[in-house]
């Protein structure tokens, strides 16, 4: 039937067949497919699915800050900036936006690096956070992260066959870089966090990696997530420091994915960029190549859906830069609203301007509410039999380890399946819950996993975690 | 000093430094900068630059529709639900949208093929335009059309080095496939639009580009640009279905990027789909391959920005439609409020209902204005000596040719650059109007163009036409 079609699965780009992405794989995919049977009224052991696989805080109940989408309101629809019921500092920022719009307006283009006024406060806000320059034309803002770490991976893309060229990952790692990796054809080089040690960064490790890779691979970039995604580790100063003389040994240019930045829980954790951590340690570690990330889906904001973020580029060939730039163009320009909402990120409210006091109220009920979940999640977790979680430090997961029977192991095995996918689908199919198995972030051999966002409201988790506990047990009575 | 760097232009993705993409090329990056000196105060011959170099309407002053940014603002802050200020149907829309979003909240994300809801009514949208069935599922939304084209564009990727995937392309064409195509490692495959003729699509030409690139070229895919980009063209039915012929004779997929079906100008001249005349056409023709592109950054909307589009894969191998679901998955979603502009497009006021009067006078005003224009713009540079132009028939686009003496040509194959690049860098310069280039659109050999929109504003044109005119009447004495 199909033989005749010039887009079959023999002829497709093969890089698409093979890469996977587990955040939106085939759990979620059957999520979604079990939504829409319960609204035709199928029967089944549960009322509605529970999405904990996806860092989307705002479709778990999280209500956006007033203060952002007052300031999209006005620059959509500018006759608002006319009425008594927005605040002086909305409409100024409204105002500062649409002067920096073509024609005044957010449906013109940008500049395919962005709106210059609103890089300009980007940089600004760098240079508070560092105490470290920033130089605005370094800063490109994207739809998102995840299409700024896409374009600069783009770079590393060559036509030479004989060696892929290599980027180091942390396993587990958001697979957001494996896929790309895979679509890129790149080749992915594995570096393992430390469970048994709070999923910290070891040196030798990383050394073992580049080590054990470097005949296979051509190694020139480490991809560092900070604090982590899947895992939550914050990295200390110091072991950042350790990891920025082991890129500069080999010559890696550094990604450094901190879009959680500001979602630090633990005691004793403090976030520190890469930037500011290499520019102090001075040369040679100060001329190091490095593309930062942020966005505006995490944080407080957890704006998702809106598409803002930026990258920072650090010590690049300029002649590079302009390539950059150029490859970027063909794509026009990110959203503008999005762009917008990374303007109120970087410049929000000070203390005394109208909106301020209700900016900090929300922000800080937010990320306090955050950190709460994350203690709540780390107990409840490591309260049931066979299942132990480290600590959320930061971002907005935990990463689970479950002890599976060998049993389920030769099963999931015999069905073609990694034996946590098992664990996961069917935790799925009898409770509703949507997480993601720890498979699709990558995990030592032989032990198992699955991500679960902390964003469920407290009645959620409360309600997940029960129909989860009870779900393992059974399990582990069925298969045990 | 830049030799130990990571990244250098010897060893970047060398298709990125191969690429161009002229609509936003030297000349516009010139253009830029002279904006600048300009607001430092330089003196130049002119007071500002006038940018004829894209097709961004608000930038140019067209005016947002009332309808549109009534919703984005509603779904945004919902709060403006309960304002007197806002029609009912406004209203009603934004709920629609607001309960398809997760969470009830435009900062969720959406599934990687869109809100489920929008897709619906843009399915309706196409039945209703083309009087052919259209399945939801078949509807992707994206971040304007341009991410959907690269997206479908990708598919065709090979790693298979002997022989490149070709893809056949009008000439001239819009520079995001010539970009896209070098960036993929694809091979470009021309066929001339013949201005001797307006432009058309003439299909002895395809089957003479087909013949002599078949041996270099694994060719699997045309591209239509209908109305065209930059020339204008609207192609008859008997032409589309003559089109269709030559592709399903060679098992060619078709892209058929649509984006412009709202703007026709011209008397007689009447858009038709490449998916209604090929399901109307019968099999063979209609089992065919397409994929089919529309936004909301042209038409009477004009809303670049806001970053909204969809494409419509038909007859596809439903395992191709899952790797494809799956690519895309990785970028998470597009905007949601740019879908929320495509559902505003696709589903717009009704005859009766509160918004319709406003929003059908705003339409008609913005493109009757644009039907002037593209008379007026038509006229304007055939009164020019030595300039000839082909009525624009759609789109937004003149692109007149331009006979430049031999001397212009000697001189700028001294500066390795092309004659038209030559001529509207002097133009630039000189008068701070800014167009692109033909050599960024491609052209006949010998023959020397460049491309304008039809965007300015009435005030502007005059002037424009006027700074141009002088020109190239100075340009031609010097050089003639």
């Amino acid at each position: 039937m199909a033989s005749n079609k010039v887009l079959t699965l023999d002829s497709i780009n093969p890089n698409v067949k093979t890469m996977e992405y587990a955040v939106r794989g085939p759990i979620v995919i059957r999520a979604v497919e079990i939504e829409k049977e319960l609204a035709k009224g199928q029967q089944k052991p549960f009322k509605n699915v529970i999405k904990a696989n996806i860092g989307d805080a705002q479709a778990m109940g999280q209500v956006p800050v007033t203060f952002i989408r007052q300031v999209i309101a006005c620059v959509t629809m500018p006759k608002l900036l006319e009425s008594p019921d927005f605040p002086d500092d909305v409409k100024d920022k409204a105002r500062t936006i649409l002067r920096g719009c073509g024609g005044g307006s957010v449906g013109a283009y940008s500049q395919s690096t962005g709106v210059d006024i609103i890089r300009k406060h980007v940089a600004e806000f760098i240079e508070r956070r560092d105490g470290i320059p920033c130089d605005y034309e370094n800063v490109l803002l994207s739809g998102g992260a995840s299409e700024a770490i896409r374009n600069v991976l783009k770079l590393f893309i060559t036509r030479d066959s004989s060696k892929k060229t290599g980027i180091m990952v942390p396993i587990p790692q958001y697979p957001l870089y494996s896929a790309s990796i895979e679509e890129f054809n790149l080749g992915k080089v594995d570096y393992y966090l430390d469970e048994s040690n709070k999923w910290a960064l070891d040196l030798n490790e990383l050394e073992r990696s580049y080590q054990e890779s470097k005949d296979a691979f051509d190694i020139k970039a480490l991809v560092i997530i900070n604090p982590g995604n899947p895992t939550g580790q914050v990295l200390p100063r110091d072991n950042i420091e350790g990891i920025i003389k082991f890129a500069q040994k080999h010559n890696l240019f550094i990604f450094a994915d901190e879009v959680y930045q500001e979602n630090v829980y633990a005691q004793g954790s403090k976030f520190f960029s890469f930037k500011k951590v290499l520019s102090e340690m001075g040369k040679p570690y100060s001329n190091m190549e490095l593309a930062s990330f942020y966005s505006c889906s995490k944080g407080y904001m957890g704006e998702c859906g809106l598409r803002g973020g930026y990258v920072e580029l650090l010590n690049w060939d300029p002649k590079v830069v302009v390539e950059f730039k150029k490859m970027i163009s063909a794509k026009l320009c990110s959203t503008i609203l999005g762009q917008a909402v990374m303007d109120c990120i970087v410049n929000h409210p000070k203390s005394g301007e109208p909106s301020y006091d209700l900016w900090i109220k929300e922000k800080t009920a937010i990320l306090d509410s955050l950190k709460e979940r994350a203690q709540l999640v780390t107990k409840a977790y490591n309260a049931i039999n066979g299942v132990s979680v480290n600590e959320v430090q930061g971002a907005m997961y935990a990463f689970p380890r479950i002890e599976l029977p060998q049993k389920v192991i030769d099963i999931a095995k015999s069905q073609g399946v990694e034996p946590d996918f098992f664990y996961v689908k069917e935790l799925l199919e009898e409770t509703g819950v949507c997480v993601v198995p720890g498979s699709g972030f990558g995990q030592k051999p032989g032990t198992w996993h699955f991500r679960t966002t902390i964003l469920p409201q407290s009645d959620t988790f409360k309600d997940m975690i029960e129909r989860f506990t009870r779900f393992h047990e059974n399990f582990m009575k069925k298969y045990g």
